[in-house]
């Protein structure tokens, strides 16, 4: 019974790395979708995100199942009620960036973006989909120095997104006020999808070592223009 | 033992309920001090945010002992696991109200919300309050009609988004970037507040009668401008 527990487990394991590996791919794709004003592109991340969702749905009745018919204790317990939380993490990173392929489906066949800003969301969504691939790596290997980076490419994003709210509160701003909702938005979802990343990997350092990071990282989101 | 944990259980939907308690006086409070630049009131809110943080990490542990303990399965399972759930989405909205309340205290002395806009927003931070008061009775009660009602609120919460957003990309708008910056995110904390305290609802809803209000509640939260 206890090895059929543990290929339970890491099967439960492989599809939080396939979720990580989607998302990334999708936030990927949305960045396309919004600079390129790519209506197929955006399209097809809107309709991608209906399988991170059900992986999100299989993945929690499996580890409902598991806690049933297995009742595991301690360490093993922790592991699949951390697992149900990483998936709600990740299943979150999968809106994020379907809300960026809307803003960009809404617009099109402008871009939401102005170029003189294309640099600067470029790079946000390449560091977005960058931190959500280390949480994959982090899940799979356990690798806590790769977790800890994290912090680092977080802080980066956060930097990117304060340059970005500095143009748009800049006096010179003259892109009007429809585009200034949408960048405000969009940053804000790069923001919170690598916050959500940056959880999942959070959540790994505390099952190997047993020490939070952070007491409170999911309270811990920047509240957008401070 | 089945009666100490029955009282355990008890005793994890009692700080549910009181989780909901905090975060709608919270963000109840967060609108007036937004909307009255009053820099007291938001420093208490955000102060305050802490005392939820604190159930909610309370509330985990003892759930995952319960499971480690009692090793509940089929309901009693499902209750412990969508208690972790709910006390997810209720920090989450404390969050939300202190994100407002930081608003607030950014743009202190100004109120960041224009005069003509106070209606609004006013009416969103009712309508928010209330949601998780009702929330909050549902989670006591079990009461699947209530839990119904909320939804109707959630659209009464989505039109006035709706309202805000059209105000913001109206030609005539005339109170700057900043501002328009600053409202974006003020309408999009108070309707993600309302989707979690929706989301509370449908949870309890689901436990009551095993069937979904809606399969991918935590999914279809609106993007903003759309």
């Amino acid at each position: 019974m206890r090895d059929a527990y543990h290929e339970e487990l890491d099967s439960i394991g492989d599809s939080l790395v396939e979720m990580a590996r989607l998302v990334g791919s999708a936030m990927g794709r949305a960045t396309t979708a919004l600079l390129d004003a790519d209506l197929a592109l955006a399209e097809s991340v809107i309709a991608a995100d209906e399988k991170v969702n059900a992986l999100h749905h299989d993945l929690e009745n499996r580890a409902i199942d598991l806690l049933a018919r297995q009742q595991p204790v301690a360490t093993d317990l922790r592991i699949v009620v951390t697992s149900l939380r990483m998936s709600a993490d990740l299943e979150r990173c999968g809106d994020l960036a379907r809300h960026v392929a809307k803003v960009a489906r809404l617009r099109y066949p402008a871009s939401a973006v102005p170029h003189d800003l294309h640099p600067i969301v470029l790079e946000m969504g390449q560091l977005a989909q960058r931190l959500v691939a280390k949480a994959g790596l982090v899940i799979a290997t356990k690798d806590v120095d790769a977790a800890l980076e994290l912090e680092r490419d977080d802080d980066a994003i956060d930097a990117l997104h304060r340059e970005l709210f500095a143009h748009l509160i800049d006096e010179r701003w003259q892109h009007g006020i429809e585009t200034g909702v949408d960048v405000t938005l969009v940053g804000r979802y790069y923001e919170r999808f690598a916050d959500h990343a940056v959880s999942v990997a959070k959540r790994v350092v505390y099952l190997v070592t047993g020490e939070h990071v952070d007491e409170f990282v999911a309270s811990t989101d920047g509240a957008g223009p401070e």
